[in-house]
């Protein structure tokens, strides 16, 4: 027998998010629905954050035919006010793997630049119809593009391109186009999503209308925009030779102080000047100069000082202990909330930020378990939840024995971590992986909210003991008194209302309760 | 304030999955040099058993330096005795993402074609030198090649070519590079991976000497190889407008009825007929006459057509009971294995087998839980169990409680899954997706193996309490026999061995035992 020889051969990205996509999210009708949705809305919302604009979105899904399988063909019309993508830039923004604006280092919902161009492959792949991208950044003209994916070239096929004139200024993005889908399993998904993004995105207003018309309204809170993240520059305990050549290669510094002030974050002159002496680096030496060997060092020098400032959360927007509270009270109403926003943290040179509350009571449902919210960059994550270092912190690292909190009570757990990197395990974005710092933070956040429930938890139950103690008291003592003060031939019977408050040791519990 | 203009870049597949390592499984210095020795030792076992050539693989750690953040650089060389690669391919297989041998259907361990690429990406940014990769495919000549990645641009940069006369006709790959490791921390999955990795490879001979020159040898328990997997044509029912669209680009068929025979799995003259009639489609028609639209038909009509053969697995190449019984036994040494073997199943058109057990007692250890060994077409799983399918069937599917079996038992089991295509939800292969089909066959796997031990474990319950009643009896009865015996004047005893022998419900233990 000859031997089968192998056969190599190269594929492009687009071709590759084809055959694997499963690792993007998109596994099966439903899940693709979803994932389609998702990853669109997401375009949207951070193309009206960045701005500062108060997302106004609208989201139509049309049955176009039932496939025999079940799933059906639906038509998907995302709509948004955003800044709109410039005319020359949609073609590759929506038909390219690996082509975006979210290749930065800056806190927002995308991190792959690669939702978008999946949502509409999948749809060519399933449909085999053009998709169709309306958009303006509010100059004169609105352009309208049709285009197919070339998946094995990685590259858009513009079929019609028209313009419209934009009398109004408007501006923001309009795509639509057919997909297989199974909509009635994908709803629930899609509805507890919209639901629970504009708990942490209070400012957006979304409107969605489902296949049977089903009209759903999420109205805004508020029209108050958190500052939008900014951009910055990588820190030095997360770059590596790379990172560096890179830089090196584009810079205009042409000495060692000027290049770490000018490229780094948080590094100022006092601090480039005692890290390179540390190093062993001078001030003034040309960065274009330094050997490969002399790369590799100062790499390795960057790790491990630990003069450095820590990586600076001002980049971040983050939502807020009073934000979480109402979020969490609209959708739960429950009866005690503790939260726990820590400080600013930093993993590989990534500032990050870890907001934590757990919820008690009220419509809290009981589940035998702990019910668990999970966010990243104002993005819920709704599938894989055992996967995620939340889940992990949550069963396997807390000890709630020592809280003295029982999970047949009805309990919910919110974490939420922002960053200008989420560290998700996959491209699907849907769990986070257990880098120690997040998980730590994490860990560490969750405890506190404990600890606050715990507390609470016990005086409640103090309150309770008391109120069945004064309970008794208040139902023998004022026949006591009738008694004693017939048996002593008084009239006036005593005043039985201090001695009653004398036995409470916590106080009314009315007025406990609302603490 | 001028609203700042959305930047739009394109990155290369290499500069995605540089800047995202987290999601091929290199989120840090100890999981990262486990991924390298993986994904080398990987792509060696496929270039062996691909070929029928019994694998002999050597591993090397070497410790080069440490570094301050505690983790340090070691050189890694794997070696094997496979088919060797082309040298032409040489740099493109090693330094360019998305280039391989592994985009076909095919039973590989390999599947993103990827793993190689990423293991020397990651020792190039950390370390910044260049890999040696050694080979012959049996020529006359070995050919050796440094090269680094140019990661911008998704491109090896060759430092060196030599060749060398190759008398013996040695055919195989080394490949040898740097890397930031923790191996301390690493090593112990490394031994594990290598330890379950002989238990489904039975015939791979592996030899690893870590950084402190220590041996570990897993020697082959036979050089019987099984049947290398082959490849498949795609099957109807997994197929999509894309694919079909690529064949049609390609093929030579100038009918339809030609066109299905010659380039799907499963379907002869007679399907073909009977589906393209259903289809409304003429047996006659030229494919490449086909418009859009009855494209999409076509597509639609493949899914929905209940008269296609399902996949044939043949193509696998699976362990069978014999051989698991073996592995788990030189493992585990259990009081009893129970194994079920399911029957070839398929998804989205993709062939797999499950192959699950359980085993019970013995060096099995108790651990209040189940203990859950994973493998996909011979690769054991480590990482991320809690987001696997069969981690989700074992903990949320089964009734134990049906089964009569607790977890306060020592239980260990196994799954298997082989396939063309396995399903994983990372591209750092260590977690399958919960496709419903595989899901289905797993549960119905575990199920079976529960109920056999089940069934073991009220036997021996039963063999117990025969036992304390055969003790009983034989402690009384031969007092009882030689008291009658004394009262009745008489000499010789009773024989009470049949008495003895008639209340054993179960019969002796030491026979059932075996059972």
């Amino acid at each position: 027998m000859s031997e089968e020889k192998e056969v190599f051969a190269e594929i492009s990205p687009a071709d590759f998010f084809y055959r694997n996509r499963d690792i993007a999210g998109f596994s099966n009708p439903t899940r693709a629905l979803y994932a389609a949705v998702r990853e669109l809305v997401e375009n949207s919302l951070d193309a009206c954050e960045l701005h500062k604009i108060p997302p106004e979105i609208y989201i139509r899904v049309i049955q176009e035919e039932t496939t025999p399988s079940g799933a059906g063909i639906y038509k998907l019309r995302v709509e948004d006010n955003g800044s709109g993508v410039p005319a020359r830039f949609i073609p590759s923004a929506f038909g390219q793997v690996f082509y975006g604006s979210k290749y930065r280092l800056r806190q927002t919902r995308g991190t792959f630049g690669l939702g978008g161009t999946m949502a509409l492959l999948y749809g060519q792949i399933t449909t085999h119809k053009p998709a169709r991208i309306i958009s303006s950044t509010g100059t004169r003209r609105i352009h309208e593009i049709e285009m197919m994916i070339d998946i094995q070239q990685n590259k858009p096929e513009i079929m019609r391109h028209k313009t419209h004139p934009n009398p109004e200024k408007w501006h923001g993005t309009i795509v639509e186009f057919n997909l297989e889908g199974d909509f009635l399993r994908a709803m629930p998904k899609i509805l507890e999503y919209f639901k629970e993004t504009a708990i942490v995105s209070p400012y957006m207003s979304l409107i969605f209308v489902d296949s049977r018309g089903r009209l759903y309204r999420f109205e805004r809170a508020t029209t108050k925009m958190p500052l939008p993240p900014t951009e910055t520059k990588p820190h030095p305990y997360g770059v590596d030779v790379e990172t560096i050549r890179r830089i090196i290669y584009l810079t205009d510094a042409r000495d060692m102080q000027y290049f770490m002030t000018r490229h780094f974050h948080r590094v100022g002159r006092t601090t480039a000047k005692k890290f390179l002496e540390c190093a062993g680096i001078s001030p003034k030496t040309n960065p274009k100069k330094l050997k490969q060997a002399e790369i590799v060092k100062l790499v390795q020098k960057m790790k491990s000082y630990d003069g450095f400032l820590p990586p600076d959360a001002s980049c971040l927007s983050t939502l807020g202990e009073e934000l979480i509270r109402a979020g969490i009270q609209k959708e739960l109403n429950p009866e005690f909330i503790s939260i726990e926003v820590r400080r600013p943290a930093a993993y590989s040179g990534f500032p990050f930020i870890v907001e934590t509350a757990i919820a008690y009571g009220g419509r809290v449902p009981k589940t035998g378990d702990i019910l668990l919210y999970r966010f990243a960059n104002r993005i819920p994550l709704l599938y894989d939840e055992a996967g995620d270092v939340s889940w992990k912190v949550l069963h396997t690292l807390i000890n709630w024995k020592h809280y003295k909190i029982g999970f047949d009570l009805p309990l919910a757990a919110f974490v939420h971590v922002y960053s200008t990197k989420i560290p998700y395990k996959s491209v699907g974005k849907e769990y986070l992986a257990d880098r120690p710092e997040v998980e730590r933070e994490i860990l560490n956040g969750l405890r506190e909210a404990a600890r606050q429930l715990s507390i609470y938890i016990s005086r409640r139950a103090n309150i309770e003991r008391d109120k069945r103690r004064l309970d008794a008291f208040s139902k023998y003592l004022p026949k006591i008194a009738h008694f004693s003060t017939d048996l002593a031939g008084k009239e006036e019977e005593p005043d039985i209302k201090p001695l009653l408050k004398s036995v409470m040791k916590y106080g009314a519990e009315e007025d406990e309760e609302e603490a």
